[in-house]
């Protein structure tokens, strides 16, 4: 197992690498990890999320408890939506309410697939060899837009906001999901505690079944999808996703000030 | 008005410029439109999609006539799906039928907006200065696996195949969309015609209030969404998207060769 951070260093650059003691030994990038012999002290760098995705696909209704619980029956193929680039933040980052939304914020504690290589079409055996590693996602939802149109349930809208991707804090690479539990606190209170062997299709058949779908690049991230015990998020809550051997993601939802509201002035809806 | 295109050269390096003659004035880039001198015979270039969205913004229900149609009510805001980076192509490419699918292919016919710089939270008018231009989008859908699942409409899944974002042939910046018809041919038999001014949100109004939902980069593509006249494409069949002022975009559905299809043995269900 290798743990893999990125970071801000004190120039505004961008460094990636792997952690050794309290070290960052540097590696030119995630698909082509090759030590550039550069080491860092970490206490130097500020964090970032661990990767840069193109795009997270984000699974509905992979785990057998959850499907359980929501009384609907396990998909026959990885049930997804994007969640886009823009929408990433690492721990420590703030989760900003959209402005001029008022409803229920929802967390959603998931395991984190960060893909290593380009894959299309690729076997089982091909998508596992694609896994760069393993992280941790808070895939947020805006509740409450989700089915705000009867005729259009609204996956990428409401999940889809800046910041609405919580990342990191690591990526482990070699880590073995199949004995991992993942646990959600809200504000030190135990929210979620699940196995990850619950899931439905695992990393390697998710990957395999994706990039029958699109075209996985790497750093893309696969959220796993979620099990039972999410809940909403009040403002200044802050929400700590761990699963052993990765690490803990920590993020707090803040409202937007009220500066940044100013655009928000009533929009007509006729065209011409 | 200028028109500007992306093409691949005689080295494999990629340039963007303004169209003059048959001509290209090559521009740094799309979001640093400045001149670099060089003025390229474009007989001697490959043609690519006019530009390299990050994401791909697609609306669902955006022309009171195809509301009508289905008998849907006009959406207060716009309702919309991502399609990735991986399924843009450009005029002339070939859209490739998923391996493993055999199902209905759908073309849809629809303006394509350019966004020229980042844009967050924007009012109508910072909106409409943040457009670059406008080009033509085939929107291209597997129609089957929309509703393949009934407990999660597949949106992302049934239009993000490699392949089904048909982008160009150019963009034209200082477009009157106001004044314009969209005319899609299927094998040269007309299927679409319609007047882009029959939008509920107009690009402007797209670009406003998906600012605020999530940050569009330069480079992005909104597909405004189609009106009526959606039709399948069987195999071998042209599709050919055209705006007088803008040009025609052309592609063909072609199956995947017998070769693709190695990798699809059955996958099973079960993780553990």
């Amino acid at each position: 197992m290798d743990t893999w951070m990125r970071f801000m260093s004190s120039d505004g650059g961008v460094v990636f690498g792997r952690v050794e003691g309290g070290y960052l030994h540097e590696y030119a990038s995630l698909d082509h990890p090759v030590p550039t012999g550069a080491v860092l002290p970490m206490r130097t760098l500020t964090p970032l999320a661990p990767c840069a995705p193109g795009k997270i696909v984000a699974l509905w209704n992979n785990y057998h408890a959850l499907a359980a619980k929501l009384d609907k029956p396990v998909p026959s193929h990885p049930l997804f939506l994007l969640k886009p680039a823009a929408s990433v933040i690492g721990t420590g980052e703030a989760i900003r309410r959209p402005p001029g939304y008022a409803g229920k914020i929802v967390y959603e504690g998931e395991l984190g697939i960060v893909i290593g290589r380009r894959c299309r079409n690729a076997s089982v055996d091909e998508a596992a060899a694609a896994i760069f590693g393993y992280t941790l996602v808070n895939d947020v939802t805006a509740a409450d837009l989700l089915n705000e149109n009867p005729h259009f349930p609204q996956w990428t809208r409401a999940k889809g906001f800046d910041t609405f991707c919580c990342l990191g804090p690591a990526i482990v690479s070699g880590f073995d999901w199949r004995q991992a539990r993942l646990v959600t606190l809200l504000d030190g209170v135990e929210r979620q505690n699940y196995p990850l062997d619950d899931m439905v299709f695992s990393p390697q058949q998710q990957v395999s079944l994706l990039s029958q779908d699109l075209t996985l690049e790497a750093g893309d991230v696969i959220a796993c999808g979620t099990s039972v015990g999410v809940g909403s998020i009040k403002d200044g809550a802050t929400v700590s996703v761990s699963i052993d051997g990765i690490g803990t993601l920590s993020n707090t939802l803040v409202t937007t000030a009220a500066a940044d509201l100013h655009h928000l002035a009533p929009q007509t809806v006729a065209a011409t």
